[in-house]
């Protein structure tokens, strides 16, 4: 029977990605060949590869002078890569969650860090606003989180900052359209909307590199990999492809323009039941309220009732509702390959079960 | 038409992989969903990790005290994280080629290291031998790469040395039986002979982390790994799994010991031919000749007919056995997952080809 598949990531990709992928690891590109067993120096190889940065490119409309990386060590080893590249005396953070904590953790490794704004006053539920004016002219970047997987918050526009701005879009990126001139790097685990976990896309501002002194080890420096096209070392092969197939998907689709209306007719149906349904309600601040990731819990009434719900929507074959442990309750996330008949199946569980319990 | 694939690396997997890697990506252990769209919190990927760690320790008898992980970054992140947590103030390389020669030049951003033996003077066609005696005692560590996949040379035995021994196993670990005991730290990227490219296998001895201050960066910090058992951040989770794939294939094959006689008769009949055929002559010295990649030129006299041999084992489907450009010629890579066959069909080729050119 059809699972519906709400995990967080890794989550679920689409039926032509997957089914293409499968067909590479018996017989790519006609080689007759894996493509977990074919060198990635291979003319086929390096086409995957290019292709995929140009797709990204035309997708994202990126202008020029940034270069697309496809590295490894999801985005917790751009938490590092950022600040080994980007900070020479200090930058500001803005705090919205886990995973931008421990993007600043890292950070104070290498200069002085400010958290500029947070809003860890109320578990994360919103997205600090008005802190851009506060940005210091001379602070090296600014670092925001633009998607918060687990309180389910997002920004809903590319902030105006005077300097440099760098954003993690794990959970986010080619879910709307993106001005890619007002950041300095944009970086991304793709096990969300880009592909399988084990590959990062990373988008960095060419001119920004190399500013300052600091010997960066050779796999931590941008420039690295922008000088050997992503290929100095052997890159993940099969996870790359499965990546090039996602994008080509999202270009049959429409872009992003088409991405954004999708996910919003998906979050929006998610949304109202939440808002209707007096035994739910929503976690996020409703202006912050994220597309990918649909927070809520069971009103204070029925909390008892949570367990029931897990097992409710389980017989169901709803999968992956379980809200992380900071927050509890259910989270649905909805990235771009989350289908429109499972949220409804979502949904009418919801209603149901109302029925049923309320 | 069957290929004889004979790349570097990435290169051949099992067809055993193959097939259940391939399976998986439609429906992974049952559940309904891909291994690349679960998440690597479900029992099911739990699971995956665990067996995988389970069974590289019984492989290598990996005694107690040593950790098993599967990180992202390839070898080439090895190069700076072995140095990052093991290099207090000096250490030693053993120089065998240019991998042994990127992993030197990144170690020397963390101290002061000496090159304590170095093949260079002979286009590193040997291993060099009598430098353990060398080691000062206090050098943090001493770091080997046990075989040097472009020139076709490799260790027979662990060294003795008197210090914490590191190795970049990348191209010969599980072809044959390894006393863990004598190394502090094992690492290989996983695309010659454990799995696809995306992962690398690390074997780190616990008791050796830590000793000394210098702040890590939490991603290039073993004890992090260690401490979350590979789940720190989102694993690859489609490579582990095809890891552990290969892993369960060498333990019905009968472990390293068969492996290794495997190994000994694939390059035991390419270097008979390359020995019997004056048309053709190793590069390596023969005492230090490598099992994984058997490199061979054309003999001085037939120097131009080079790419003439190449165009005519084309017509025989055998694949990758250009040879790297540092060495020129040859190279047949026979890791693990080689068939017997393939070698088979380019032995019959370079007899083929002698008949028809000399």
């Amino acid at each position: 029977m059809k699972k519906h598949n709400f995990y967080a990531g890794p989550s679920r990709l689409s039926d032509y990605t997957l089914k293409l992928t499968a067909e590479a690891i018996t017989d790519f590109a006609g080689t007759g060949l894996s493509v977990m067993g074919i060198s990635h120096r291979s003319a086929e190889f390096k086409d995957v590869m290019d292709s995929s940065i140009e797709i990204v490119k035309e997708l994202l409309r990126i202008p020029e002078g940034y270069s697309v990386l496809f590295l490894q060590g999801g985005a917790s080893l751009q938490f590092c890569m950022a600040a080994y590249n980007l900070l020479d005396k200090n930058a500001a953070y803005v705090n919205t969650g886990i995973w931008a904590t421990k993007a600043l953790q890292e950070a104070k490794l290498f200069g002085d860090i400010t958290e500029i704004a947070s809003s860890k006053d109320k578990n994360f539920s919103y997205i600090p606003k008005g802190w851009e004016k506060e940005v210091h002219p001379e602070t090296s970047y600014v670092h925001i989180t633009t998607n918060n997987t687990i309180v389910g918050t997002q920004y809903k526009s590319d902030p105006d900052v005077g300097v440099p701005l760098v954003a993690d879009m794990s959970s986010d990126l080619f879910s709307r359209p993106v001005d890619v001139s007002k950041y300095a790097l944009i970086y991304a685990g793709a096990q969300k909307n880009i592909g399988p976990s084990g590959v990062a896309l990373v988008i960095v501002k060419d001119d920004l590199l190399g500013k300052f002194e600091r010997p960066i080890p050779k796999m931590l420096d941008y420039r690295t990999h922008i000088e050997k096209g992503s290929m100095y070392n052997t890159p993940p092969t099969v996870a790359v492809f499965a990546c090039l197939k996602t994008l080509e998907r999202y270009r049959q689709l429409g872009g992003v323009d088409a991405l954004l209306e999708r996910a919003n007719i998906k979050a929006q149906m998610l949304y109202n039941e939440i808002d209707r349904n007096k035994m739910f309600e929503g976690t996020a601040s409703v202006e912050d309220r994220s597309n990918m990731n649909i927070t809520f819990v069971m009103s204070e009434k029925y909390k008892e009732l949570e367990p029931i719900f897990l097992e409710f929507v389980a017989a169901r074959n709803i999968l992956g509702i379980k809200g992380h442990r900071s927050v509890g309750g259910f989270r649905a996330s909805c990235y771009n390959a989350q289908r429109e008949e499972s949220v409804k199946v979502l949904v009418k569980a919801m209603s149901d079960f109302e029925k049923r319990y309320k």
